[in-house]
């Protein structure tokens, strides 16, 4: 590997971001058409499910000028009919003498295929250029194919001294406006986001992704309510498409309820239960199934006790606000009967980034899934 | 004022910060003297209460070459006879032209004075250069000086969901090597720590300062005692200079007790008591006439909440560490009764540092005090 394929790396990794948020269930992918000569001869990047594909795209604003050139992509090219045709042999067809690609596709409909497709038909492969940059690029993707189960971030907005709302219950606002749109920012780029019935009740949020446009994409809103107990004009209900509105019920909920909140055009998303509480692991797999692949919880600390215990948790978002309130009881992050400090929960990889007032600490979950 | 004056202001800074952690309970004060063709001609700082003041170092470094000179100060010349002579009249004595001082000295011993004696004999004074920085540096005497009350800060190591210890009391350790390390720097440069007697009863805390050399000041190790209740072998008493450890008890702490911590060689501090708690504004008195102008307060929760609701703290010092402990009734940084969000104590000037895999948050309380 040169500087050169370092630098159009960079490259393509950048393209690849424009399509945060709006890919899934597909990955962000970027494609770089390079000549010998070393002229970018045409870019592409994946901008939405069921859109073009990064390679497509390069490949076609390349031209002629794709033969003999090297392509850098930041995922292996896809080797199965999907709704667009497959890109490994249109890469081969079109005369591409080299591919450099940052990682390989974990999905099992592609898996190593899309590379050797390319070297069949002897196209020159090289893969693991910027891997770890394209990795983290692609966490959401990469761990939903990997653990078969959507990425789960775990969201909270404290005060420094560690609570999630004063001992009376009241958390608006901790944080200020720069930290609350950039929450909606980690929203837009989730396929849904869930908090517990407590949280409705208390707060009725509306869980709707508000920033400065429209965002093409609605993000399901889900509230675990093992006893159905979220009320129909609830604003996680009407203040966005009923039908993205899911409630994740336990099996014993009682049918008057479900009946009420079918009624608003809400789904209802019927669990196996566990302690007595939905089966966490139950509803990932009813929203991998609906295509989810980034969920992002934003609580209370129940529900985050709740993922951290059944070890279904890659990330963490905690925004930091300059205040302190002080009191025994009022809630933290994360409550549930906690663990010992010995076996806490490890974090690693520590961004932290500075909005106005506020700080944000985002960390992935280490060795941290105890399934 | 030129870009000369503000460099040769910012190496005056430079050089009194060699004396932070041993000037107390004198400021830390670093002076440069600059001949009229731009040249350095001496330099000095503060570098340990008794010592030599930063301004006579740097004129008897520059010799015949002050006269005519321009002396950078970082704080006004003091005007009073202290363990040393007074500076004002050595520096016009000296035949210096001109003083450039970043800040006035709010010790009523000289408030102004100082810039008197100059410009009586004819000295040139300006004053308020890079003050910002200068009173950030000076920020624990310059409180102490105005509030005429020992400068607070509290201390807390805590995991990302908020909690300073686990549910079970667990606390070692919360932090990495090097953010330890940094709390013994802050500890060093502080004059008294403080912690709550249900801090030693649990981890009985030695409270010395520990860092790669032998500290040449120890802090005093204080402990808010009101029952008498700490051990006569406690560490706190024990690991360092006994006569450095000081028990703050309630007007009706047993006599039995205070006998046998008095036979230690610990040093009893009788305090009022309010709502049956030892008093902390008579406790920063006590601490004040004994010369302490920074206090460390290391907790507990308790502890932390009744210096904020008693309106006597002015910064915070947070170590996050990346863990996840989980645990509705482990402790937390701030505990008491708590006040409402929006009467929520407010912080400004956040600093951010990474130590290791922890980040640290300090920053100063604003308009927090209620006395």
């Amino acid at each position: 590997m040169t500087t050169a394929d370092e630098r159009f790396m960079r490259r393509a990794l950048e393209l690849a971001e424009r399509g945060r948020g709006l890919t899934s269930p597909n990955p962000m992918v970027g494609a770089v058409v390079v000549t010998p000569a070393g002229d970018v001869a045409g870019e592409g990047a994946h901008l939405r499910a069921g859109g073009p594909h990064a390679e497509i795209e390069a490949l076609a604003a390349a031209g002629n000028q794709a033969r003999g050139a090297t392509l850098y992509l930041t995922l292996e090219p896809c080797a199965h009919q999907g709704r667009t045709p497959p890109c490994a042999p249109a890469i081969a067809e079109a005369g591409v003498a080299r591919v450099v690609a940052a990682l390989g596709d974990p999905n099992p409909l592609v898996a190593g295929r899309g590379f050797e497709i390319l070297r069949r038909a002897g196209v020159a492969v090289t893969s693991g250029l910027l891997a770890e940059a394209a990795a983290r690029q692609n966490r959401v993707f990469l761990t939903a194919m990997t653990a078969r189960r959507p990425h789960v971030t775990l969201k909270a907005a404290m005060t420094l001294d560690g609570k999630i709302a004063d001992a009376g219950g009241a958390s608006r606002w901790i944080t200020g406006e720069q930290a609350r749109a950039h929450a909606h920012r980690l929203r837009s780029e989730a396929d849904a986001i869930v908090v517990g019935v407590n949280t409705v009740l208390k707060d009725d949020p509306a869980l709707t992704v508000r920033l400065d446009r429209p965002w093409p994409r609605e993000p399901y809103r889900v509230v675990l309510d093992t006893g159905a107990r979220t009320p129909a004009q609830a604003r996680v209900i009407r203040a966005g498409d009923p039908a993205r509105a899911l409630v994740a019920v336990g099996d014993r909920a009682p049918a008057t309820s479900l009946r009420e909140l079918q009624a608003t055009g809400a789904g209802i998303v019927r669990c196996p239960t566990r302690d007595g509480r939905v089966d966490l692991g139950a509803l990932l797999e009813a929203l991998f199934t609906r295509q989810v692949r980034g969920v992002l919880v934003e609580g209370g600390g129940e529900v985050h006790a709740g993922f951290l215990d059944a070890g279904l948790v890659d990330r963490i978002a905690v925004y930091l606000a300059p205040l302190l309130v002080g009191g025994r009881a009022a809630p933290t992050p994360v409550g549930g009967t906690g663990r010992e400090l010995k076996s806490a929960v490890r974090l690693g990889a520590l961004e932290v980034t500075r909005l106005g007032g506020d700080v944000l600490i985002e960390a992935d979950v280490l060795g941290g899934r105890e399934d």
